[in-house]
């Protein structure tokens, strides 16, 4: 085993602003403590949540890493106290607490899952946020059984395209909408049944058209504004609403919600980074029970945008925020 | 056994609008079909549903009796096919698709529960439509649990004062917003740990000081307006907010859903009357086992307000529609 380094290059925030604020420094490489493990990382995820933090509208939680980056895959380099879930070596995935855009990041043991054969170690640093939002929210909260409809608004999103792959997978209908020709071409060949574009098309008229008039059970939203009240009208009775972002910068709407009580719809959301390691402990338990046979069988896998190397973390959200990116971007370190 | 007539006296809407259109009138007296009951009507609970269809803003769905009157307490006297619940001369009390405004009424054997002997027959007529809304929407949609806070909007309601008994039965704590100090005594007295009169007071305000900040775990609301963006700040963390009505006549509302999505709450709602007779027959089979016990030991019983004759319904709306009623109206047939 190489011996381990006592300094790191990292991506840190200089100042909240634009990409450019993104810089590399020297830090040390930190040093795990009770249930946690490094990792070396070898592929960061980008996520929506780093673009709001760099531009300061996000603050990570108390007692988290100031640094970006909320998923990583890599090498575990040294194991903390009662870490006994993976040893020395192997090659892990992992949702963090941020500082993930670094040479080496601590992982909770219990949130870390073992890289499957099929995947690269790219691909697998694109998985856990992803995988881990859809996951809870599409089926733990939504609740999506089998021969549902599931619509997702935002369908080549590195959510969305995980969301089609999982949906269809588990045996449901999936409705996508999309901003362009070449994105609903990525979501149908992924699986989805059907792709709405949202520039051209209403998406309750043909949400409802193609449910024979019943609408879809799942709604998962990171659009919000006044995607809100057409979600009610698309919804159908007893259809679960899951918030996950508001993409349209419109958190606040005007909304009937007698939509809401006649149907008998769920309206919920949730946010993952604020969640306890004990929470993220038992998605992933839950994960390596339903859905790691699937990663592992290579019938799903992460729709890949591109990858830039750590120290392009500036392009990468540039990339991100022309919102013309289909699946997930990625960081090589 | 008594002959049953042919004819009946009945309760009908003569046409749309004010309590002054409730008028008698002679109907046949209906024959139970397969899985129905016949009951003689002792009593009729009032509730808004009728006070809305009268007024021509609720129209019964189709197939209903088109006479006002959603619950009843009565005597059974005819069974029809199959129906192996009940006997004749059985005392039960029942939610009915309408009709109960009347000397005679349909129900469906799997929704008619027997009357406990700690009960009047007035008081079983005020029960099925109260208890079943509140045992669904609280318990079932909500799932509050022991220990948690339920916060109900209309406390003094006849929804809302079988809703603090059962909340308090089952070792909840219980706040109301209520618009009087009469109304708040009466809360008080049924076991409601905390009466917020709402002209006075902030209820987001009081509710996060009764719950040191943490916030309500269940919201039953039937005001509905600006209450439901409040709501979100009165709910705790993972609470959960059912809407039953929209007294406030504002069923649109400008909300943060922000708040719904970073506290992960759940929004949902219900109406009782479409309900399918399975689910109905289901919710009774929940009550039955749960909620009658504590019926049968007159640990749980509807708060009276007033009983008038049934050629009295005028008057019966006529006091709900002051909401200065504290409890329940029921018709004596």
């Amino acid at each position: 085993m190489e011996k381990l380094p006592a300094q790191m290059t990292v991506i840190g925030i200089s100042k909240p602003g634009g990409p450019e604020v993104l810089l590399p420094e020297t830090r040390s490489v930190p040093v795990p403590g009770p249930g946690e493990i490094l990792v070396k990382v070898l592929a960061a995820g980008v996520n929506r949540p780093d673009v709001a933090q760099r531009s300061g509208a996000y603050p990570p939680p108390p007692g988290a890493s100031d640094l970006p980056g909320l998923e990583i895959a890599g090498e575990v380099v040294a194991l903390g106290a009662g870490a006994s879930r993976h040893k020395i070596g192997d090659k892990v995935m992992s949702l963090v607490a941020g500082g993930g855009y670094a040479q080496y990041c601590i992982a909770q043991d219990a949130q870390a899952m073992t890289v499957p054969p099929a995947l690269s170690m790219q691909e697998a640093g694109a998985i856990p946020e992803t995988l881990m939002t859809v996951w809870h929210n599409v089926f733990e909260r939504g609740g999506l059984q089998p021969g549902e409809t599931l619509l997702i608004h935002g369908g080549s999103s590195g959510i969305g395209t995980m969301a089609i792959q999982l949906a269809k997978a588990f045996g449901s209908r999936v409705i996508v909408t999309v901003g362009s020709k070449d994105k609903a071409d990525a979501c149908l060949k992924l699986g989805a049944d059907k792709a709405i574009n949202y520039k051209t098309e209403d998406f309750v008229a043909v949400v409802k058209a193609a449910t024979d008039g019943a609408g879809a059970n799942v709604i998962l939203d990171m659009v919000g504004g006044d995607y809100i009240d057409r979600n009610y009208d698309a919804a159908a009775v007893d259809g679960r609403i899951v918030q996950i972002a508001f993409l349209s910068g419109q958190p606040k709407a005007n909304v009937n919600f007698s939509k809401l009580m006649v149907k008998r719809l769920h309206h919920t959301g949730s946010t993952l980074r604020p969640r306890s390691n004990a929470d993220k402990a038992a998605m992933v338990a839950a994960i390596e029970a339903k859905v790691m046979p699937l990663l592992r069988e290579g019938r799903v896998k992460p729709l890949m945008d591109s990858t830039f190397p750590l120290e392009k973390a500036a392009d990468a959200h540039r990339r991100m925020e022309t919102s013309a990116h289909i699946g997930k971007i990625v960081l090589a370190v």
